[in-house]
């Protein structure tokens, strides 16, 4: 699955994936009212939103950007008709060619970590059928657990042609609490890291890059650095661009060479740039035209960081 | 909530919750073509065979126990029927006045842990209504990301009088790989155990407990005795009794000397009883009343191991 992400990059030209974590706060007034005068005020009305929004979005942009990643706790806020939302926006972007990576933070033990990757990744049999329930092409996967939380969805990988991102070094302000902690001399999320390595070793696809990839937060581009060199067979997955604070130039370091080997996700900068004053020309009915405005921005201030550094 | 929970275990005099993570190799045939002719073999047909397992197992059970721990992702492996037989199972335990711990396991940054627990423990607003999502009492959530991940979910326990249980230390085989490992002399799993302190200080009840309880594996009895001492006000979920081999005497140093402050789970060692040896003179017509027997014995069990501790 690897190689067909980093064949759609290549195709784009941007490293670039959009954060589908919609809230209802994103989405303009034009959009709700619709919603809820067909389902009411109700968690139904919350979900026709999100896929309505989300919809718009993606038209927008899908022929600008390789992949998409919706957060299932947004969703899941929702309860059924939530997910039923989220079940939706995944189908809807694999129509649409783009590569689907479910924003999950799933991790648990043995059979239970299989149930997640087959529900996110596989599929299930029923009796005689065999049935694929979400669909995702990749998932993000905590590694706290170990091992044994983890090989399952490297097992799901290689049967189903699939991917993970492991979360390594988090974007978040207080990762460090524990992930940076040392341990014989090395921050948790090096060894972390080297893990990511194990689990990934033979899954190296023809693009040289493992199906197993890893998430390191756009805010911390030291680490960063030191991180692409220890894994350099990982696709990075860097969140906390944008709204968190991480800007192109902080990227570089993510990149190899040859400007491949990291994908850099940004949501609100995208979903909502219509609510913030450079984009607010495009008015909240164009909220679409803002998004795609927005992720050309992104597109040209990544590529300079690049291209510069 | 924890004042609930204890209150429910000094009625019951059995600190035990059943794990309820159905697999369909666990339900007998009757159940499964029942739901099979009615729904096909698909999803729904699934789904619909995990509630009635659920249903007839809580039905023979609920007096003697305080609290189930539904597994989510044993229903999201079946998609979004899956997850409407979870929410039919949290229902029907809450109705028949269980305390529902969701095992879970979420866990991210900020606004989108935010969302997880707003979900699970909480309520979300859409328009004018305040709406319940999944409505369970407790959530477990993986600390990883540190306190930003953590945090929201402590915010909810205060608002909506709930509660979580952190994983500190996980009973599976390969938990050591990042928890065991020594930071400044200590490992990481004590680490998190003062981190559960510092989460819960101002979430102590009147039974001297925390709404922030912890998660320690049975399979680790002398961790267990270490963080029992550190984390004095934490309840301690205790999982990996019985299928994963820890038994009674392992439990004893988990609970504190007033015979309180932890609850041992057992998934399939009753829900699957019927299909053990030890069970099978039930038949898998009266799987119900071989899981009652399972929960006996295992009060007796781990009552034996607290008196002659």
């Amino acid at each position: 699955m690897i190689d067909r992400l980093v064949e759609k990059i290549k195709q784009t030209e941007a490293p670039i994936v959009v954060g589908l974590d919609p809230q209802l706060n994103f989405i303009p007034e034009q959009i709700l009212a619709k919603s809820y005068r067909e389902f009411g005020e109700t968690l139904e009305g919350a979900a026709d939103a999100l896929f309505a929004f989300n919809k718009e979005i993606i038209d927008a942009t899908s022929d600008l950007i390789p992949a998409v990643k919706p957060q299932i706790a947004m969703y899941e806020r929702y309860g059924i008709p939530g997910l039923i939302a989220f079940e939706k926006t995944v189908s809807y972007c694999r129509e649409k060619g783009l590569v689907v990576i479910g924003d999950v933070k799933r991790g648990d033990i043995g059979s239970t970590s299989a149930a997640y990757a087959d529900a996110h990744l596989g599929t299930v049999k029923v009796g005689n059928n065999t049935i694929a329930p979400f669909g995702e092409d990749f998932a993000t996967v905590n590694p706290y657990l170990g091992t044994d939380g983890v090989k399952p969805f490297v097992d799901v990988c290689k049967s189903h042609d699939r991917g993970i991102f492991v979360l390594v070094k988090t974007s978040n302000p207080s990762s460090g609490e524990f992930q940076d902690r040392l341990i014989d001399g090395k921050p948790l999320y090096e060894w972390v890291g080297e893990k990511v390595n194990e689990w990934g070793a033979d899954t190296i696809g023809a693009s040289g890059y493992s199906d197993v990839g890893a998430v390191v937060g756009a805010t911390y581009p030291e680490m960063g650095k030191v991180l692409r060199e220890l894994m350099p067979k990982a696709y990075i997955l860097v969140p906390g661009y944008g709204a968190q604070g991480g800007q192109g130039k902080d990227l570089v370091h993510f990149f190899n060479p040859d400007g491949l080997g990291a994908i850099v996700n940004s949501s609100r900068g995208i979903i909502a740039a219509w609510k913030k004053e450079e984009y607010a020309k495009f008015g909240a009915e164009a909220f679409g035209a803002a998004a795609r405005a927005a992720v050309l921005d992104m597109k040209e201030d990544i590529r300079e960081a690049i291209a510069s550094a």
